[in-house]
């Protein structure tokens, strides 16, 4: 009887216009997140209080269905994206009273609206891609952070007597050195240092050089990777599609060409030996 | 005698002059825009609104022109150019007193000048090419205004006290996010809310590093599928000019030497045999 | 006799110390107008005129040199470059004594520093490999020219009454626009146009996604064709280093193949037909 | 019995633990930079006095054994990462009393943290990539420098009468110049000149556009060139991995078979002859 049950939840799971009202849901939600920012007569407060209380119970309802359809229950937390989801509906439900913790809960129901990428397959892919480019960047970020480091260092060392608001220590400097990097009001910066040390533009030139390098260098990187996969799967493809044969194809021919040569010619040896 | 008329329309809507003089109008059209926004003697003022009735009533004509040459009067309109070229030409023909009025019929004159793009085949093809690709990009945009409203959600709830001009409601804080990704002033925006909630920039690196990254996906989406076309466009040329054989022929000649062998070992066989 | 002379002159000119040489007396060229902009003591400035003299004088020595030792008097002037150089030195001939035309003497003296272009064969290769891919970028300028108008129409048509330094004609409205496209402080320009028509922001948002979205795929545009170039070049050199056979070689050899068998199956007839 | 010490060495210096130990203190050694920065009690400055003193003696022993286990000692100094860990150490030696030195010697110790790239094999590998790209950006970065020269002397020329903080001589004009590069508050660069030179955005346009354009190309060829290695690196790895044969391969088997089908030929001319 379970089994029934389940195949019905997996059933409405699957089913086209059960997704569409999902979305429907999630972009309800996310206009209601939207439409608290602005002033609102009081009716439409109360509403949209309501309308909250109907999403969190419709959210509920739907990871319900989704748990139940699962068939082993265990795999359904191994997806990331379901305990994504989990946590963010589990946290809608905690109730508050607490002035200050209501203002968590609404920030917390604005990651309601991320469930949209959950729910669209195409942005679910998008997302996965763009987390599998991470790792392979990990290094040139790690060389970035030195760079980082070791200016923010310097930058702290020689210029916290001439403005501690942006070099007072090595975290602020790192954050002016962000400023710096994307080019917002640096010579601001620059110029204030140079009253002092008129040589130091060639710490901001440097710097700008540096990372300006090894940012190119992790874009190249991305951009090299992604057509390289494209590339691969689009040759495989290609192979498939057309049947286009392969230079083994050719070679296997030939071999086999060669073979059926040799045989030949034994039995016509054999042929014209009686002979 | 309907179908002469069309053909000396065909004839004359074909004609290379007949062409050059519509560019020359449309070059006009645009000269009279840009003067008109310099201040002008009264007698310049009256002499661009006669020119401004001389280039509409060739506007007409050349589109009747169009029109006329057309065989099947229905495809006509299925050209989304000669729907726009119909529209721009019809609004400049609606008659205005109302001086509130006439600044929007100023305005839309103005689009006569995409007419250009409208006329010039090579312009036609670039508009066209950059609509192909903008479907593809339809899941990264989603992406990109997905994390938008997020942040501008956070952002008018946690900052909508410190500067109600930037963080007041949704919209506006779309706008301001806008404007850090543009890297305008963004510091200043981002030491306003330091001030009050110190671990602010999280907000904003975070925010410029999704976006920097979505975008730089964007981008890199744009690039390979270009450069993927022209690759395919390029491998197909390519085999037509020089004559090169693709592997298929190559193939397809193997078999056909493997026939030939076999063929001729029976024939042989069949020559041996008899002995 | 003239013919020694010219061949003297040849080997003057292809004389790997004379070419150091010229390189010399264009860095000393330069040095000499970076000097000048320094505020120097009497004795530097008349060094520097003294100077200035040398340079000409030797410069008028070297074009003499590399015009006489031309075979063909007119192939002389074809090349760009000779056309270049003759100008810059004959302009430097020009005796001034007036004071106003003494800053556009130096001025012109200034492009002097462009002769290192046009005689290290590396910097000139690099320039004329951007000019040939400069008219492939007409269109896509031409477009984004188009782009600048109407947005520049519209703006100034909209906005002069609010800032005419900003907007008062064309011409103006379109350096703004050029400013907003380069992101600086393009937000000052929007809020104030926005006091008045709060709904411009639609305006300056599109114009950056026009041309951003153009510029784009101008560069796109110019990334794909010098990889074209680049790879079938590549593809031309490997052929001709590792002598890597084509298809067409296969191809060729495979035909060869088939003759030489049906020619051994004839002659095996013929030789067996007698039996 | 030295031998056997080296040996020992060698073991100690390829162990994973001693590795890490290494990683450790250098990272122990970029902490203490870090916190320096801050305001510290008394207490935490003496702490980090000794910390300063076990890196130091901790990077003497490191590099002692380092050197101990080579066996060819100056083989040791052929590697760039071995001189500079050999200098930052050395210097990290010398007794500071100065209180003008000591800030040096602060200075100094921060390139301690650059350790790290010389310790991690894939820094090492990165940066090594990124300075064989530099060379062949040389003439590129020539270029650049030559319009920058160009440029400022032009500017140094026309506008140090209007600003000589911006535009004094040509030093600070190239400064000037690289801050227009990065757009930084250009226009107000801009509309300061053109106060008395109205036609003076002609000279930022076209700065813009040349080092915009040259830049771009710098970009373009690093791509290029790290994607040529990449593809042909990506070739051969497939040759290698998949056995897939070459078309030299196919070549060849075809020519083996040619002759073997001519020497069947003759052979079979030799045993029909008989008859």
């Amino acid at each position: 009887m379970y089994d029934t049950i389940q195949n019905k939840f997996l059933s409405l799971k699957d089913n086209k216009v059960f997704e569409l009202v999902v979305i429907a849901v999630i972009i309800a939600s996310a206009l209601e997140i939207g439409i608290k920012t602005y002033q609102l007569p009081d009716t439409l407060v109360s509403l949209t209080t309501y309308l909250d209380v109907v999403i969190t119970v419709f959210f509920v309802f739907e990871l319900t269905v989704r748990f139940a359809a699962e068939e082993h229950k265990r795999a359904f937390f191994k997806s990331g994206w379901n305990v994504f989801d989990s946590i963010v509906v589990a946290i809608s439900l905690i109730p508050i009273q607490d002035s200050e913790m209501a203002l968590l809960a609404r920030l917390i129901r604005i990651f309601r609206v991320l469930r949209m990428v959950s729910v669209v397959p195409e942005l679910r892919l998008l997302i996965n891609s763009l987390l599998k480019a991470m790792p392979q960047l990990g290094y040139v970020m790690l060389l970035m952070f030195i760079i980082y480091y070791i200016y923010a260092a310097l930058g702290s060392y020689l210029f916290s007597a001439i403005d501690p608001e942006l070099w007072g220590n090595i975290a602020i400097s790192m954050l002016t050195l962000f400023r710096v990097m994307t080019f917002e009001d640096w010579t601001d910066v620059m110029y204030a240092t140079m009253d002092v040390y008129p040589w130091s533009w060639i710490y901001f030139l440097t710097f700008i050089f540096f990372t300006a390098f090894a940012f190119l260098n992790m874009v190249i990187g991305i951009v090299v990777n992604v057509m390289e996969e494209e590339h691969s799967r689009e040759r495989a493809d290609l192979a498939k599609e057309t049947g286009e044969p392969t230079l083994s194809d050719v070679m296997r021919e030939l071999q086999a060409l060669k073979a059926a040569i040799a045989s030949k010619e034994s039995s016509a040896e054999s042929a014209t030996k009686p002979n």
